[in-house]
Parts: structure tokens; sequence; C-alpha cells
């Protein structure tokens, strides 16, 4: 697999927010549309866990981006008006520096001798590269899923930077049944004896743990409500029994099975464990003490906090919880729940309902 | 582990609902109280997946039961006046015969020989009890979660016992989500090496997988509300890695692992695969080829149904319809949705809550 991001180096040691350090770390980034001369244009986004920096299309990688309906000329992140950059975060296996990487003072991947990874250093990874850009202030951070919470921690780190503030379906910190979930799915992984302690075979990784995980995540990506009207009852076969006794009969449980199927060998199980443990120990109340004291110390322009009722991941209740603490330090908040029925990630498939609103905020 | 329950035989072959055969199964059932002299006081319980039929103590077995403060004297489910009877689930393995038994005609285990389970099965084996107890009508029927679609199969199949049906937390047919969850839970174990496709050692079971299998139960079992105020981000330790690296020291996290261990070895892998794909394949809509022509072959007194507004399983919606499908042929239908924070197993935790409503049916 190919990574054409571009990257910055770090120059020295990166000191990891919660212990340990990585020498010289690279952050791998794309970008759209240019920098104007004012340098006031920027638009930083900050990913979910899993996507790449690569958000949509470039003349460098044609392929599809993961919002490729969202960013580019006259979309609603509109490359002729904005410099767009979206961040891969430290930690993923994208290009940016991860588990999966060579730790330069010993020769050998880091793996678990990775320093504990928290949200704050994928935030000063993102800072990092636009320090290299030489910008100065930023027009809007953007965060998605996880990437709201990086995006919170950026703004909270770097309050000089000013601009405005898009959170899309994520959350001032994670709730334990969001805990229990990706708790399960890292022991899903951990317990795979290919997983041997986070030293398996590259070419021989956790495949069955990362598949199990992935199912459970596209169970808590998606929505019962969509499933009901999706699937329903329906059967892909006639048999009682296809291949397996057990299962594969009802379409959900074959959909499931394709997700899987697709995921496998895209991402590196212990960056997977990583970011998804650094998720769960995201807590703006630590930056201060509280909540309140979290919210305290942005300095923005304005937000939009955007979040979708059928969200059993981040649900809608800590958007608003987002929308209400941004609201004591910061004029202008929008708050924006939206009725999909696609659960977690309609900020990527319901282009329909997010489109409109994203355009509306950019106006 | 004993299982003091009593027990009948089928004589002879009991021809499973969708395929196969047993040799003359066991069912094994508790009482409490007694069968009056005209015959008209017997309640039937039906459980959910794991319970066997020890919903309450008994003189035989004084420890406490699934149940214990809804069955007995003076009680919701008073002894002194009904003769209560709980089932043990055909294909379970708390008494009942299930694929752990030994099959007579080979002298093995069934394992996987075990004929496809279906919830009408299940029935038929609360059928047999009761027809060998000599009971003639039914007082009321009663079904927990999966014990619901067993208590309609009960219903529909033996209308002449006439009575009334208390439905709790369940559903005429399993949705799209709950079969992902149910599915996810059985791959779980059958990718636990130990399964050995179904010839695993019973001294040393697929543990591994059961518990994932049991934590991600545990999760749709209670509710994200309940854990929000239970556990909030509450920490078990303050190091921030305890003897796991990427899990462990959240509250909810020890929870989870907690019941994973109290459910490890109290149920057999294969037994659980059963019921559990048996769960997914009830659908009262098979009974006459729509959910409507599966309602009017009921012949029922009353009914009530009992739901839970945070249920992430048989979500409250299900209980809307089955109250609504069983209104058109029922003339008495009381729909009770409870607006408990402890989700699924409300019913059995949140006795506060059911007590009073369960005591008002039987008034």
């Amino acid at each position: 697999m190919k990574f054409p991001s571009k990257t910055v180096r770090f120059d020295g040691r990166f000191v990891m927010h919660r212990n340990g350090y990585l020498e010289s770390p690279t952050i791998a980034y794309e970008t759209w549309g240019e920098l104007n001369g004012k340098g006031d244009n920027a638009v930083i986004i900050f990913t979910g866990l899993s996507p790449s920096a690569h958000a949509a299309s470039t003349p460098g990688n044609p392929s599809a981006g993961w919002w490729e309906d969202m960013i580019g000329s006259g979309l609603p992140l509109d490359s002729d008006r904005f410099f767009v950059i979206c961040i891969n975060s430290l930690g993923s296996c994208f290009g940016s520096t991860g588990p999966a990487s060579i730790n330069p003072e010993t020769g050998n991947r880091y793996r678990l001798a990775f320093p504990t990874l928290s949200l704050e250093d994928v935030a000063e990874g993102g800072f990092e590269v636009i320090r290299q850009l030489g910008i100065e202030k930023v027009h809007t951070t953007i965060g998605c899923s996880m990437g709201g919470m990086s995006a919170l921690a950026f703004c909270i780190r770097h309050p000089q930077l000013g601009g405005r503030l898009l959170s899309i379906s994520s959350a001032a910190r994670a709730l334990p049944f969001s805990i229990a979930i990706r708790s399960l799915q890292r022991e899903m992984i951990v317990k795979d004896p290919k997983w041997a302690g986070g030293n398996y075979d590259v070419a021989d990784p956790p495949v069955v743990g990362q598949r199990l995980a992935r199912k459970l995540g596209m169970m808590t990506y998606r929505s019962p409500r969509e499933w009901e009207y999706r699937f329903g009852r329906e059967r892909i076969s006639l048999e009682m029994h296809s291949d397996e006794m057990f299962f594969g009969d009802f379409a959900v449980e074959s959909y499931l099975e394709t997700h899987a199927n697709r995921f496998t060998g895209q991402f590196d199980a212990n960056c997977y464990l990583y970011l998804s443990r650094a998720s769960d120990l995201f807590d703006l109340a630590e930056h201060g003490g509280s909540l309140k004291a979290g919210f305290s110390k942005l300095a923005l322009d304005s937000a939009m906090v955007i979040g979708v009722e059928t969200d059993l991941l981040f649900p809608i209740r800590q958007q608003q919880e987002l929308a209400d603490g941004l609201s004591v330090v910061v004029s202008d908040v929008e708050f924006v729940p939206l009725d999909c029925i696609k659960g977690h990630d309609s900020f990527l498939v319901d282009m329909d309902a997010f489109r409109p609103v994203i355009s509306r905020f950019f106006r």
C-alpha cells in the first residue's frame, strides 16, 4: 500500500503528553487549495480513528477520499476559497509515526515500546504540520468522531491560532458505554493468539480478532433503525444453513462479513490498539480539573456542533453537552442535531444531511 | 454442578420444528405452590437464554433463584394462589436435553449433531411438562426475553390452553441489530481455537470466546445511561497501566471483567450457540405468513406487555408492536413501557419497577 501523503518531520524529541517521547517523528497530511496571501484561510481536519489523511482525491492520488463529496472546488470545504489540510493522526499507520513504524533509536518497529498515545499528541502532530507550513492563524478546525476530541485538544493548547471549531459526532470525553465497546474490541485483538503480545508477523497479523473488532465497530457506527429498514429479516439464502451452522443467512450477517473482509489488512493491529485507548483516555476535564475549566481555555470566534440522534458511540446528549460547554466561552455556538438514521457514520455516508449544514457554516 | 430440577421424559421421538428429532428427551422444570382442585391456577414461565428453571428457592434447592423476589408466598407470583412452573429450555444445559447431553442412540454427546433448535421446540418442551402434570388449562403464560418468544410459540400452538399472556422485554421476532449482536457473540466462540468445531474438551472449553461473548452480552443487557450514572469515568487505579496495557483501569472495564469471570464455566458453549441461533430464527410471521396471521392464532383472555425504554436488545418499539398485534385478537391488552435505566436486564434487577406492575396483573 502506498502512502502518497505529504509529510513533515519533527526535529528532535517529540515529548508525549502522558509519558515518553518519539525521536523525530513524521506526521503525514494532505492538502487541497492554497494558503492565501493573508494566511487566514487554513482549515485543518482531524480524523476519526481509522481514516488516513486522504480525505479527498488529489493530483498525486486520484483515488476517492473518505470525504470526497465534501472537499474540493465548489464543495462545502471549497478548495477555491480555503487551504484545507487533513492530518493523519500520530499513532496511525498511514504515513505518520506509529507503533508499526521503525524506531530510529533501535532500528526495530516500535510495537508496544511505543509510548502511551494521547489525543493531545495527535493535536500536537497537527500543530507541527501547520507550524512548518507557516500558518499562524487558523480559519476553522474540524474534528470528526475521535478527531473532534483531537480538535478540542488542539484548540485548547493553541488558543493563539483562534478561528472557529466544527465538531462533528464527537464528545468532550468518552462515556463508559463507548469505553466498554472499545475495550472489548481491543480484547478481541489481544486474545487472538496471533497477536503474540504485539509481536505478530506483519505478514500474518491477528486477522481473526481484527475482524471481530471491525464487526463490533460496524454495529456502533451504524444504527438499529437503519438496519431494520435496510435488512429487516431478509435472508441471503433459502437454505437453513449456509456454509456455517450458526450464522450467515441473515442479510445483516452477510453485510458485516463483507465489511470485515474489506477492512482486513487495512489497519495495523497495534496502531488500532493505541488509537482506541487514546480515545478512551481523552477527557477535556483533565485540562484544568473540570469540563468548565477545559472549555475556558478556548479562544474561538464561533463553533458549530453537529450530532446525529441515532449515534450509539457518541450519543446526541454528548453533542448537547459539548455545545452547552462551548456556549459559556464562545459567543456564537450553533448546535445542529440531525435526524439521520445511519448513526455515527452519517457524516461519512449521509451527505444530503451534512452538506447543507457544513456549507452554511462556511458561507 | 447439580441440577436438582424435576424432570419429565418425552416418550419416543420428539420431532423438532425445523428438522430432525430427539430420542426421548428430558425436560427439566421447577415448581412452587400446588395445582388447585379445578386445575386452573397454573402459571408457566419460559426463561431467557441462559437461566435454569431455578427461578426461586425451593425446599430441594434453597439457593436463591433468578427471580427470587418475584415468586413465593405473598410475592407477585404468589405460591399460595398459583402453581408456578418454570421450564428449562430444551437445548439448554441445566437438566433439559441439549447439545451437551448424551445422545441415547450413539452414547456420545450430541454436540453439533443436535438438530436445529427452534423456540417452537422449547415451547413443546414446556407443553410436555404441563401435559404430564395433567394440566389442561393455563392461568397465565409468562415469557421473559427469549422466553417471551417461546411463550408466543406455546400459546399459538396450544390455543386450547387459553389463559393470559405476560410478555416481558421480548418481541414477536428479532430485528437485525439483535441478530448482529448474537451472531457476533457466536462468532467469538467458534473462532476460539478451543471450540474445535464443537468438539472441545468439556474440561477445557472455549473460555476466551465465551468471555468475550459474555461481555458483549452485558453491554446489551444493561444501558449506556445506567453506566454513565454508575461508573462515569471512574478509574479503579491511579496507574495509567494496570496489568494490561490497553485496558483495565476504567471501572466499567473492571465490571465487565467481573461479570465475565462469574459466567465462566456456567454455560456450555454449544448449548449457547444453539439457543442464540434459535433466538434469531424465531419469527411469529412464520406462523401463517404474516405477523397478523400469527397473532390471529392466539386464543387468550388477556395480555400484558412490559418493556423498558432503555432496552437495546429488545427495543421498546418491539414491545409496542407486540401490544398492537395482540390488541387485534385479544380483548384486554395492556402495554406497560417502563422508564428503567437498567436496560434489558431490568426485569431481573429493578424489582421496584417490575413488582407493582406484575402484582397488578395477578390481582
